[in-house]
């Protein structure tokens, strides 16, 4: 994969954006990279969680503009890129942090929306720089920021196109928590290390789908079906055996089920991915 | 009912939690008698709003794993407990204040997302234990949880399954205000009193009813459609008249409507609320 | 159009609530006026915001009362009027910024939820105060407001019925900025010349209807799909062209698309209007 780096060191996944004398612009092979990469993490049980990073001193310096005026034409059966790979992460088995080393602009900041966790540098930058490029916000944004960030500070951010500092965006909630530059990632691993330790890996899956579909649904009653599912399949499990006898015997838990194998399918007809169609 | 209390003092229902030996832990007789205690408050038109809390240290230690790890094994047909009460606070006609009085686990905290407010001791303590057990959120907080605090801190606190201190519970925004342990109960029903004094009680019913749903739906015109309905309806009622003269009168406004029978059905086949179905 | 005034000046509109004398207190001549002001911003490409500010030192004391304890009635084919201006808000093409000089109660605050930011003069003051006068919440803010502020204080303040004062609600998230009231317009206009001076005129219009619609969709494949199309036409623009170009240049860029003509439809099926029926 040549425009990402994918390596796993103690149960944590570590995708690196790798195009570093580019900023880690985005390309077309990154994004296809991006979605193999979660394929990988999601297949590997011994992944628990994932951080995306970036080489060198910048995250991503959004769109690869090297084709100039023409870098947004686009044939009309074309997906949008970023959309691609975020809608993939949206559906990981396991928690992403974003640990955004440095600038993130446009598609570099927007790709971030879909990860659990957004950690940043201190001296980070981040834009929505879409609308001073003549497009508009793409990677899902639309749906992401207004339920990220308070919704004011998602339209002064999008319409403005402005460079917004790390201060800035962690103060209107869109980064979780700022650290010098060269603590960022050790402190990514012990965030990934604290989500997961005591839970059960195929609990941690399917909560996250939960709570990212849950933000979307109308009505409480649908969540109330998902969970009854998520109770009665869950409840009879070896994780849940092991999980109240540990509990009740106060000593750490050691969950049998694997994510690769072990998802039941709780959803049905409630929560539905809708089918891309153009 | 012999896991909880229910009493009525000035016009304001106090629901106990009552099992102070087990720290009031969640049981199928306690989820049976808290629906049959809200049908109780909805009824009674002396009742303006209720407060629930719990009898002796804690507010509810969670689900009652007496039965250890078989706990949460069901038949086929069952639901989950916690989201029937859930549902029925939704459905609820008076505003809920939760007074959390000390630790609140599991279902013990996801119970009280359905109340308007969490007020609650400064020492206690609130877990989303569920990953840690091996089973998956329930009582409808994948519905409410990401709707009531940051999405990093939901996803952070449901994942981890850590404990949580009520200051950064309070910071995050799921505890409304905190109070020591010996005010807490005053300044519920304070609050209780400040959300009801001045306010026709028909109105603060469909009030309740048009956030708590509007907060799921698409578009504003859903919303448009029932709140035309609404003033139609209640700007033609006593209460109207009564409400608008006081006003200009300068004099304490006294409402005649009355929650048992002068409630309009103002949604029409907007906003529906789902069947269960498995 | 006797109850507002409209000027225009270096491409900001200002609507203005003009009866001075009434707080300047919300009439069905106003309604009208709204929306017939906002359908010429829209035509007018020489308009690249809007700010809606009052008159005199009220910004809009509610709805006018002189009809008594009938002011509320209204015919079975009515439709709520603060809602018929704030949807036509919600389809503006430019961005909206009350700047709200005084008090606000009633529809005069409800009407501004539909503004993308709200200014307030540090003494303004504003009430949700339909509980009190016996209808209810009204101008679509059951679909606003639990989205603009947190659910607990949404309900405390609709409930209750009490005035806030400004440093509350901006402090909730309700209110973007405070200023002293003589500065007020100024920062409005400063405002809404940083949102708008270095983006694409189109790229705003379609932004604003991309994060508005997107935060009421169920899944952000939903987004994905309008993005497409999004990028898809703007990438292949003048607008675009030139955005990149003057990127690349380190230049100003000059866009040449107009909103009055050139806004593609990118939302297809998708993000529907619903229609108004009874």
């Amino acid at each position: 994969m040549p425009d990402i780096r994918l390596e796993i060191t103690d149960e944590i996944a570590t995708i690196t954006l790798h195009r570093p004398d580019k900023l880690n612009a985005f390309t077309t092979a990154m994004e296809n990279e991006l979605i193999e990469a979660f394929d990988r993490t999601d297949a590997d049980d011994a992944v628990r969680a994932v951080v995306l990073t970036g080489s060198g001193r910048a995250f991503c310096a959004g769109a690869d503009l090297s084709a100039g005026a023409d870098t947004f034409v686009a044939p009309d059966d074309w997906r949008d890129g970023g959309g691609r790979v975020v809608l993939r992460m949206f559906e990981s088995r396991k928690p992403i942090i974003a640990a955004i080393n440095g600038p993130a602009v446009g598609v570099g900041i927007t790709m971030t929306l879909a990860a659990d966790f957004r950690l940043a540098a201190e001296n980070a930058r981040i834009g929505f720089v879409f609308n001073r490029r003549g497009i508009v916000p793409e990677s899902g944004s639309s749906w992401f920021l207004p339920r990220l960030v308070p919704l004011q500070t998602a339209l002064d951010w999008v319409y403005s196109g402005r460079l917004v500092e790390a201060a800035e965006a962690h103060e209107a909630g869109l980064l979780y928590r700022l650290y010098p530059v060269d603590r960022l990632l050790d402190e990514a691993y012990a965030l990934a290390r604290s989500l997961t330790e005591h839970s059960a890996p195929v609990s941690v899956a399917l909560s996250r789908q939960m709570l990212l579909r849950g933000l979307g649904v109308e009505h409480p009653m649908i969540a109330h079906r998902v969970e009854t599912r998520g109770i009665l399949a869950r409840g009879a499990s070896a994780d849940a055996r092991e999980g109240v006898s540990a509990f009740l015997e106060k000593r750490p838990a050691r969950f049998p089920d694997r994510p690769s194998t072990d998802i039941p399918d709780i959803f049905g007809a409630d929560m539905p991915i809708p089918p891309f169609h153009p």
